[in-house]
């Protein structure tokens, strides 16, 4: 089933997950509600990452955090059960990454502790909105994500180097796109960085870390955003015993709409 | 010594507060600079508090977070210690008052993490520099406090209603003080309420709970901000075997500036 003819209802597209109906990717799924990152850690290490959370939410913004061993999300899917909504989860033992699973339940235990966190989604949708236009949607590729020289506040076990996502936005544009994911803070919100992409650490901008290469005119200044991928590079660099996450590409769809997460 | 002769510098205020030369109540002192509320608690307690601040951030705003056992607020006052350099702390067993001290250092653990809140000051400062007058602050009286019927979303042991403070604003002003109060996320930001008392379960609007009536005009509406007394009322309801907050008005002066905390 292609994204175009799923259903616009959150709750309704987490049932086909659930079911096997459908289990693609997420992008443009359920638009105009908030999708989110999951990391799923221990509870013995679920301070230190929640206070890594808070003390970087540019890169790891706290949606909401569900308590060791429950399996709802009551603020933003009640009813949901995180272990089974997702199309593609990854499991992680000692930082490495055992494989992809479709539903988590086999490997749950009491002592979980799952975190969902902001996409970029939302403040994409926000520049859609604002009339600013989008080249790796455009040309249907990922977008270009980096690691930067911008060190995360440690917090325990869990430091790194930020992740940014860059996209390029016309001259024209550049004080607008500013403003419009100033909004969403809960969603990476404003940028890291305008211009220069050596001023944050990154020596070729045609050659991204993760994701593709993604073209930028004359006329265009590259924007960077704080990434979702940092929290899970962070994570896994600090090997936890055991870890699950979302598989990239297929995120958890949340009854919240992106203007639910507006500060103004 | 009156506040107005204290110097503006915030560390050199913290280090006449660590030396005794000076310990009075913190209002307008170092203006500016972000003030600090103050909740340590044992590791034991640390993530379900955590926990609660994130799922009621309106409330329970948190700026830093010191982890076990050490005493500086690397980011807001580097240098500084925690167990000092606060004008008047106090100390709670089991949930009841046991006094207030000088200085905690005699108490110190090494399991103790020190959570360290957005106060009203910074969005009071930034009314009054959008011309918005405060009454308790011309009156120099405390500002009106109350118990709403509004939940907090509970955490492990933390939860109960949320707790309000109340300035009355010319109704010509109202949309003006959401706006510029909005800024400040990190500090209570927008008002949780504009208006009638009643809708959200306070009787008496002349009998606070907690500090001084204020007058209402005839030509103002009363706006209800999340205060700061939440996360203290509702960690001492929860009854932690020990806890140290700053004693009421006797704030943390950190290096922040106000503007340092705003959204936009």
């Amino acid at each position: 089933m292609s994204t175009r003819t799923l259903p616009g209802n959150p709750a309704e597209v987490r049932h086909m997950i659930e079911t096997g109906e459908w289990r693609g990717v997420t992008a443009g799924v359920a638009p105009g509600f908030v999708q989110a990152n999951l990391a799923i850690l221990p509870k013995e290490q679920a301070f230190d990452f929640l206070l890594f959370c808070q003390r970087n939410p540019k890169p790891c913004p706290v949606l909401e955090v569900i308590e060791p061993g429950q399996v709802e999300p009551k603020s933003m899917a009640p009813g949901a059960d995180i272990r089974t909504t997702i199309p593609k989860y990854r499991v992680y033992n000692n930082g490495e990454a055992a494989g992809d699973e479709d539903d988590v339940r086999s490997v749950w235990r009491d002592d979980l502790v799952s975190f969902l966190l902001g996409c970029s989604f939302s403040f994409e949708n926000a520049m859609l909105n604002a009339g600013i236009p989008l080249r790796h949607i455009e040309r249907q590729h990922n977008v270009s994500m980096f690691r930067t020289n911008i060190e995360t506040t440690p917090a325990g076990p869990f430091s790194g180097p930020m992740v940014v996502s860059m996209r390029p936005v016309h001259h024209s544009q550049v004080v607008r796109a500013v403003q419009v994911t100033s909004r969403f803070p809960a969603t990476h919100g404003a940028p890291v960085h305008v211009g220069d992409p050596e001023a944050i650490g990154i020596e070729d901008i045609t050659r991204p870390d993760y994701g593709d290469p993604t073209e930028i005119r004359e006329d265009e200044v590259p924007i960077f955003w704080a990434c979702g991928v940092t929290p899970q590079a962070v994570a896994a660099k600090s090997k936890p015993p055991f870890m699950i996450t979302h598989s990239p590409g297929y995120m958890f769809i949340t009854d919240w709409r992106d203007e639910d997460m507006a500060v103004l």
